[in-house]
């Protein structure tokens, strides 16, 4: 399914190399003021074009096709659309024999049975964040004052973020990251057990994004290791404030009021410089390979804005899903 | 929402101390053979009474309310219920005033105005992974043959966990764990772009499991200090096999036939016997405070049974969805 | 699919002849009071006894199993039994070989492979109405001051109600009827264009009540050879009045305000006392055949309250819905 | 919301006189042959043109944006756009004061606080069926060989369309009409109850059309004045056939495989050219008013289509939907 979420519901659309790709929203309160500039310092912030980054670069200028009037939002499904321009078809052409070791390629294929769009991972490419940075711009309005903000804090295992992409400059091969997402300014009350549990709304979020390995909240894997006495955080005042903040602001998959903090493990860029084996579907038999195109060495690099996209989707979701009980 | 699944839809209902705790399965095929005596073996697994788990002890017989005639589901919701015949609310009224630190028992009071049940948790109760289970026991009969299989890998940091649970008995603080899932004979194709990706959707059922604070899969975390070249998984053969397995068995969102890998991080049992502090909601003040109740010391113990049923739920709808497609 | 509602969400679950029929109400909101003798005026006119009506009688004493704490909702799931106490399964095995006509016998027998419920209709029976009933019953506190009565204004034809009864007594045959329902104190906003018409959701829901089969709105049916300048509604006031009402109070798919009125259609039940001829699937051929077991002679005396109810519940899903919007 | 269907989703978007309409299918089989001539037939048939509709005509020509590759559906959504290239909105503009009666626009200018796009009814427009009619076209192949035909039988209470039309002309006010519709090659078991009956999700769609008034499924609204033991179709032989179909193909909301048959009454179109009487938003008083811009007399003539599109829909999901379960 392409939709996420209940009530603002985001649906994406579109293919790597081809016409266009896109997302409607569904369900966005009406009278909310956006242009499309408001919308370009987050698609700025997923550009490609620092180092590390493929030198694929497209203009990314978010076209209001649906749903906005007079520069605000209408009620009605709002739709953004982004053309491609700058695809390069034919580096893919030749690789339909060779399925890229850590992509989907060979399971699309068989999924869909050699109909999917193959070229640059199609419908599976990371091309389609863009249409989820977009929405998730539009979401950051809805949830305000709620403030998103994610970073890398750490590449290829080295908190220097620099250094790291250095140094897989320098050995040509493709490093991960984590990313680390706070929310402030949260409401105690969004997330509703059992299966809306903000953390299962906002994993499955995140999991979404093309290269997420892992999440995370609060203390997360670290609290495995921790004894309760030490992992509580005693509640000390009325309003839920608490002296620390194992949970990340979450009890019972509900929001308490303090910050929303949660953790992403992104791998490796699948399509790495260095020679690999793979299987040939035509020879039937593994070959060596190596991947061309034009691919981010650090793809982590450009993940933190996404990731604060598709919280502020789950977040809008959950707002409003809330509203309806608060009224 | 306490519904999970889009096709087979699992539905639960009930409190740790009200009358009982149930599931309905909406969506199940007919004619899948199922006796009460089926879901005993996994009921058995989740139940209490090893070192380290809560004395509370319930018989935990599942009756087949709706949805089975002749020993044989009907295709109609099916409605299992339990019991509650042990429960000790006189436990939990003292604690009203006091929400317990770690628990959801101060935002499910702002949250519901009051309103909720609070007596043990209520909704938001372990207890209802009674009813998780048995949707499981189901579910696993619907996705054969593939095989689930989860196991503590590690007690309070430590991969001795009859040692990890000793210690813990010893010093009288509760413990955490990491739970590791293995699903066999997987088949390819399961899960949807974007966002009905495998692993959102496992996460998010896992993340409604309490005391959950973090998912990864394959190498997980480990990922992120990984280079692309070891961290990509070699396809072997014209079947998808690959010769190692870091993505956990999924691609782009959709299992590749390898074995369905990933770990969860389980926090310390929130009710720890250590006095600890917290809001006073009557004195208006940080109090001292220790819980009182039956509790799992190291509640970690009972979850595997629980992470393979939601799983096995996931699959389930995930395959049926599937089946649609390839019919 | 079992359950109706996209924030308040009722799932049903039972069969005529099972142990329980219930019904789960997800998304409720908490602290409606509510006792079980709040729902027996309904359920009372919902059942059998009055010249025409089943002599099956059940005692139909809704039993709150979950989501009730102190007399109130509290937010969790609620869930409503009702056991099944006056079932004769042996009048329905000998019916087997012979599908009643005008029934689903023959369809669900197919479709579930034969693992169906067949006795007395199974899950597809009107005893599942009780269920709806008491879902209404809630649902009609979520949704007030909105007051919604339906009441049988033709019956055989005849507008006359008594009358057509006791013909139909006389002449033993099953006669069907014509059901108008009317809300007041309507506010102006419910329904979303396009899909969530409230002519889309509410018709969605009446549908789902065995034995309908027609429903017009406002001038309805008699719209058709009705011309526009006589159909419009003029508006007459700032806050939406209309000189007349053919719109039925809908425009767009919106409520407008004024009366929601529309009409179904039910058919005569199914099970006359009549001689009938249907399949043998034993003997292979066309035979006659008489029903036998307890039932209505004209079923749409007991549908008016079940109209209501799950017009009640569709006007909560859709006020909470805008309530998320207007907050 | 705007989305319509559960495994086969078609979302639409797009205003009257935005810059484009259009509609994703999400959910829509890989491998389906489609070129944009496909969809021509039924556009066409929706176009205005005739006598007695509008003289405003668009190019309606399809654009496959996405989801569609080397000429044949991959798998991913696929979306087609249209553009708005014949909009005057001026002649909307002066109507802002005077909500047109019959028309939704006193009601959404409220439930949007005055943000929607309210230029030939917006979003709300009859404009949105040509996305209805292109994702109608696409389902029509993914259900084959069900064949669906809607044909208007009625126009302003005359079977005689032509002669209604012109009398309509001569009159200069616009007449409404009965639509039929008949599915032939119908499966058994599509449709599953409770509330997923075969009705609910066909009235549900229909209801969303512009302008429909009421839907009977069979003998429908007749059935309400017959008698069971005449109303009850006799099954004659093992594959369920019956002699006669007043049920209209559907038993206990399960397609029975015999024809699907239902009418939908359409009132007569609200712009009427003749004066009428509405609210003047700005003189605040009731006031005389004529519709301006470009209307259809009877726009009953291009409903069929719509019918068999919304149906088409329906029943690709409904097919689906069973396929998962015999697979």
């Amino acid at each position: 399914m392409n939709t996420l979420g209940n009530i603002f519901r985001v649906s994406i659309f579109g293919e790597s190399h081809g016409k266009w790709v896109g997302v409607t929203i569904d369900g966005c309160p009406a009278g909310i003021p956006i242009k499309a500039e408001d919308l370009l310092p987050d698609l700025e912030r997923r550009k490609a074009g620092a180092a590390g980054t493929t030198p694929r670069k497209e203009d990314d200028l978010p076209v209001f096709a649906t749903g906005v009037f007079n520069d605000h939002t209408t009620g009605a499904p709002l739709t953004i659309v982004f053309e491609n321009n700058n695809t390069r078809s034919a580096d893919y052409e030749a690789l339909r024999a060779t399925p890229r070791p850590g992509h989907a390629d060979f399971v699309l294929d068989k999924k869909f049975n050699g109909y999917n769009d193959y070229r640059g991972g199609g419908h599976s490419s990371g091309r389609l964040t863009v249409a989820l940075v977009a929405a998730g711009a539009v979401a950051k309005k809805v949830v305000s004052p709620i403030s998103i903000k994610a970073r890398l804090i750490e590449a290829g295992g080295n908190t220097d973020i620099e250094t790291a992409i250095n140094t897989a400059i320098a050995e040509q091969d493709s490093i991960g990251g984590i990313v680390e997402c706070v929310a402030t300014n949260m409401p105690m009350g969004l997330g509703t057990p059992f299966f809306d549990a903000a953390e299962s709304l906002i994993a499955h979020a995140v999991f979404a994004v093309p290269a997420i390995k892992g999440i995370e909240f609060g203390s997360g894997f670290a609290a495995a290791k921790m004894k309760g006495s030490l992992h509580n955080d005693a509640i000390i005042d009325d309003k839920g404030t608490t002296l620390t903040n194992n949970a990340g602001g979450i009890n019972g998959g509900i929001t308490n009021g303090n910050d929303l903090i949660f953790r992403v493990a992104v791998k490796p860029t699948s399509s790495t410089p260095k020679e690999q084996q793979t299987w040939n579907n035509v020879s039937q038999s593994v070959e060596s390979f190596t991947v061309r195109g034009r691919h981010d060495l650090c793809i982590a690099l450009r993940v933190p804005v996404v990731i604060e996209a598709v919280t502020a989707i789950v977040l809008a979701d959950m707002t409003l899903q809330n509203n309806a009980y608060t009224h």
